[in-house]
């Protein structure tokens, strides 16, 4: 079994194969290809996955290219994990949008789209050479923002599955306050990447007892406090939603945070060079602490379970992942794409039907997949006016004033990675 | 023919009852009821209709009372135009929400769920009064917020249409702008209540020509100076919005305008009283200038063929209402109320097909459906959580902070109409 | 001696009376006189204040009235603790600003304004005919805003001093912070009413020792969580701000606070009730805990002193006070009204000499002061331009388009209290 | 008579030399040095500036040079009109102010305050060099912040005055509105650099009859709109401002502006790409059109008249120049630089007495002098405290939140042009 990681080089790669080690009875690889364009990092990100596996006496070889059609000749499943311009991009998208009054983030808002629109032309360019090289191979994608991109490959007829890992951070979390085996908890998860709701909380599977109100009476105060959201609104709403959600729920609180510090890209790229330095060591053979700050939990665990549960050897069977509507949320398109709870097999994601979701959310997901259809367009099509009516149809925007000041922004920040422009 | 006006005491009622003078012939009142508590406008107002219908030979009777149930029995239609709480209450509902840096408006936002709260459960009674009199009669509803309130009624299995006169306004400047009548004019008019896009403009009825491209061409710079927005935007949107569109797309600079002013209650405040001395004169026996500037231009002409299509005595076919959804827009639920064009007939308004909405506009249709759901809730069945749950749904809050703020305001500020507060 | 309180129905006023039970060493007062419209208030007011003298049998009569002229005949010293247009027209103070985005407050920026142009007028009626009464009857101002009524009744040549209770209350506090007795620590309190900085801090008196340095590096955290500002703003001022500086340092997130809650006045109105029920109750001859979250702590350990120094019956010689700045901050006039230390004796308060204030702090204090100077004008001689002028100058308001919003609602609000308007 | 222009690679010079040519009576010089780092600017700017001259007929040589040695040597004065970081440098003063809801400006403000610190230790260099080629020279200030350069080359002893041409602007534009001769004109020109008013407009000088309330009265409207301010604004003030003073008047609505569109940094980068091009044609003789829409307008008679007043060559007598206060301006220190008219002769510039300020506009000179005085303090020995302290005392900042991210963003944007960083 080959597997290929585009976005090989990123420092985000050990802990994937941590988890390919830890896991090696659910997915026997034998065949792990690095792809990146920057060589600079895959040869360090390379020699810790190799000493990685081989301390866990994993037999797979470990293959570093810059050859994205070497890199997927024959594979089996293809991981995207990379981000079109970098972190010196991502600064760039925590910030212009801030000089609007509005959010500066990478999966959400103005700086979202500019993502949007520098990765989609780039990673259908690569599913299609996926497809070239081997039409039964699986995409789990993983990069940002995973809606968008996942709707992308599934309008092109792509063998897709997007996949983020809020949700299993959530069922890892509720598990440890419930005192019970993480696949004990199934999350009744709905909405769209990085806007969902967790509607209930089910001990041992779909159809079981649904301990949300439990959770939140006993453990809310902890629980918003990693939101960084009043237990107050927790109680009033009577549901969890993504930490993603602060950023429409408490968009001006958060801005005025960002006013008053630099942009968090900064962070990371400190923390990716210190990072990158530890991998170059030749005796370091284990993932460092620090990689659990830089973000991207238990997303080895996810991924892993779910190319297992695509390529038939097993896994677990439902899994969180974003897969085209279908009816599941009724009030959406049937080719929207949702993250729900799926029933995965080597057919495909099967999303499990959901409870009716409240209003309260249903109006705020029906006005942000319209903005992802705009979106699309936008990042497809390219042009000014696409760009425009997405950002007017955002609402995080929703003013023509902004939307023409973050259109000229997100136009000139990015102008390298748009063709049109 | 009885007709019967509730909130008759308005200083709107001469506009309509020189609308029955004029189309005598499409609605052959015989009897006109004037009901209002505010017995000290009812007098001046009674007795300018008198000698309008007089001056102009109309054969109909004028009564007018504070005795809602004599008011209503016998009624064949019954036109409600009341306002809970009078000027008083919409200049609160102006001021308090830019206390949050939100827009203050009796019809939009915070202001116009207050409206609702204050309104529904007196208009639902005033039905239930109508039904208990005459099963037959139709409810025409021009109080606002009318989409909240014409979906209130239907819930209950009232004979109800929501009215507004956007529509007709649209109409007729449209018509005098293409140099046709005015009834050659069709409209593709589309959303909810005070939330409506032209998205046609059709010569000669539902299947015409649709010239909107031409208009907006020739006359978009006057079109948009109407609706105050640049005229930038209507070619962006390449449709028309209703200029209560201007609350969303231009909220922060709606927003600065009313903080350098005070608000526009107190105007209209002020024209009410120099109204109500016009009308208390004997020599008057027409509808005095000034009345135009009250706003609700076309209002008789509107609500005149309205009724006389329920009547079943003529009157033009297809009208602007606001009527239940029934799948007109295909992702709203079928028991929402729409604002589109209907056929009217004495069985009741049923909408025509509409052109497919763009995501750009459906997004926030959306959006606000789900607010009115919730706003309806919260009307019917009170408690600070479903004012706060509607407020937090609406696309112009959206945030916990001012969802909480706002919330303590409305309560506050309409107490005395809250059975619940 | 003869002491009369105007604003003695105020529930302040048990306070006061408990010092001077407290402290009848320092000042033998023989007949207290309430006087205030407010019968009502004025019955429980006195009831409380006649039983806390008798049991700590103090020998002085307590009258109340609400003739002036009776309260103020043969008086040595006058205490001005009035609220023109009480409670209601302090939570309009409070709400009105926040409609343009400003704060809403009774003593500082627009609110503030208000207040002064209410209160100046009537404070120098009094005060003429204390005069009248008595000549040589020292004026005691603690009614807000302190600065521009005591600027008020010194430019018309009144026996007056202006008093407030941030310096004492920081005296106690530091006190306690550093284990010393109150009257040890001297604090070196510059700048202008509710626009101080504490300097230095010294023990012993003007020339003592400053531990100011010493107090922010042990305390600076209970200092600052008192403050409601960070610790690191402290740190880098290297001086200790009043709260009210909170107003302009923070002005946004106080703004953003506001909005999510109603206004502070309805608080104190509900306590106000509260404590009008406890002092009507025959039993009670105490001051209650309650009138300790009311504010204004050790206002009457001011209050007594200040007045005691006056009479030259003893009493602390150094007192902060709001006096003619007569040279003490150079960068201001003369006839500004600042608030130091100064040498309280028969012939009045003699301000002593300061350290230097930053740049950093003497720009924000010539900029009120000039604030101060126009609203003086205004609140004398009326006008809306004056108004205008006055909120254009403030550095909270500063923009013509808020100080016409402003202008407006102020004299809206207002109209009742402004003779001109 | 040598006269050297450092930074005369600037698309300005031309400006210059056409003034020089134009006004060749007035100041004979005899030699012209070009003196700026950037080489390829040099040579189409001085190949200009030599045609410029030839075709007048002027004897002058042109000299250009990288070396300010060289340029310095001998020279009689030094005008200085260099931007430390080129066009970048003020893109991002016009950009990361606005991320913290700030006005973005290379003058005033955050941005302002960036420019002040990469210029003066640059421009103290410089003038040093002056100094020790020719302790006599006279050194013209027009690099922005003209206030704060000037007053570091006072404050370090150099025979320095700050020019800018907005005076030299309304005094032509007066004229022209008035129908006289500039030179009639007299302006009661008092503030500070880019914070003045004209409080006086006399005819035939200082002592001239004042036609402000006139020229208000019958030309306000076209001043106004010159201003971009409203014309109620003019009329309540009673004065002009300078436009400069629209960002403080209308400091949101510039924001709200800016946050429209593009900065406008890109636009002069692209003007003076265009410039240079033109330059470089050896057929052009004179300044272009389009020179004119660069800003600094009648610079070049400004200059030239206040070089040829200090080097005793005549010239106008009363110019508005940067000078010491020294008493103008009762209410700030001596040591602060102020702009009013000036007696100017070899001797140096003497100010001239002006007319009292009205506190309106007096608290806000007096908190920008503060904002001054700690802004110096940060140009000259770093840190990113007295970085802080300057923007928490800057009027259109304040607060700390703002100042802390105003701070950092600062920082992290001009680190390559602070020694201390």
């Amino acid at each position: 079994m080959k597997l290929a990681v585009v976005g090989g080089g990123s420092t985000y790669t050990p802990e994937l194969v941590d988890g390919l080690a830890r896991l090696r009875d659910a997915l026997p690889v034998t065949e792990l290809v690095l792809a990146d364009p920057a060589r600079d990092r895959l040869e360090p990100v390379g020699g810790l996955a190799r000493r990685i596996l081989a301390r866990a006496g994993h037999p797979a070889t470990v293959t570093t290219t810059s050859d994205l059609d070497a890199a997927v000749a024959d594979v089996d499943a293809v991981l995207l994990q990379l981000r079109v311009g970098g972190q010196a991009a991502r600064e760039r998208d925590e910030t212009w949008p801030l000089e609007c009054g509005c959010v500066g983030q990478e999966t959400t808002g103005a700086g979202g789209l500019a993502k949007a629109l520098r990765t989609v032309p780039v990673v259908l360019d690569i599913a299609e050479r996926v497809r070239r090289a081997n039409p039964d191979a699986w995409i789990v994608d993983f990069t940002n923002p995973v809606g968008i991109v996942t709707r992308a490959l599934l309008n092109e007829g792509h063998r897709a599955v997007g996949l983020c890992n809020v949700a299993i951070g959530l069922q890892r979390k509720f598990a440890a306050l419930l005192d019970v085996r993480p696949d004990e908890v199934h999350l009744d998860h709905v909405g769209l990447n990085h806007l969902t709701w967790e509607t209930g909380v089910r001990l041992g599977g779909p159809d079981g007892t649904d301990v949300l109100p439990r959770l939140l009476a006993e453990h809310g105060g902890t629980i918003a406090a990693d939101l960084r959201l009043p237990k107050a609104l927790l109680d009033r709403l009577g549901v969890v939603p993504s930490y993603y959600l602060r950023y429409f729920y408490a968009h001006d609180e958060v801005v005025a945070e960002m006013r008053t510090r630099p942009s968090r890209a900064a962070e990371v790229a400190a923390m990716e060079r210190r990072l990158l330095e530890m991998y170059a060591d030749p005796a370091l053979d284990t993932k460092p602490e620090l990689l659990a700050e830089r973000g991207g939990a238990y997303y080895s665990e996810a991924a892993v379970a779910l190319v297992a549960a695509l390529l038939g050897d097993g896994g677990r069977g439902v899994q969180v992942v974003n897969v085209r509507n279908a009816g599941t949320l009724p009030f959406l398109p049937d080719d929207a794409v949702v993250e729900v709870p799926a029933e995965v097999t080597p057919a495909g994601a099967e999303p499990l039907p959901v409870p009716a979701l409240s209003p309260l959310h249903a109006g705020l997901v029906s006005a942000v997949t319209a903005y992802e259809h705009l979106a699309l367009e936008a990042a497809l099509h390219g042009g000014r006016d696409r760009v425009f009516a997405a950002l007017l149809a955002h609402p995080l925007v929703g003013q023509y004033a902004l939307a023409e000041g973050l259109t000229d922004r997100l136009i000139a920040h990015n102008r390298e990675h748009l063709a049109w422009a």
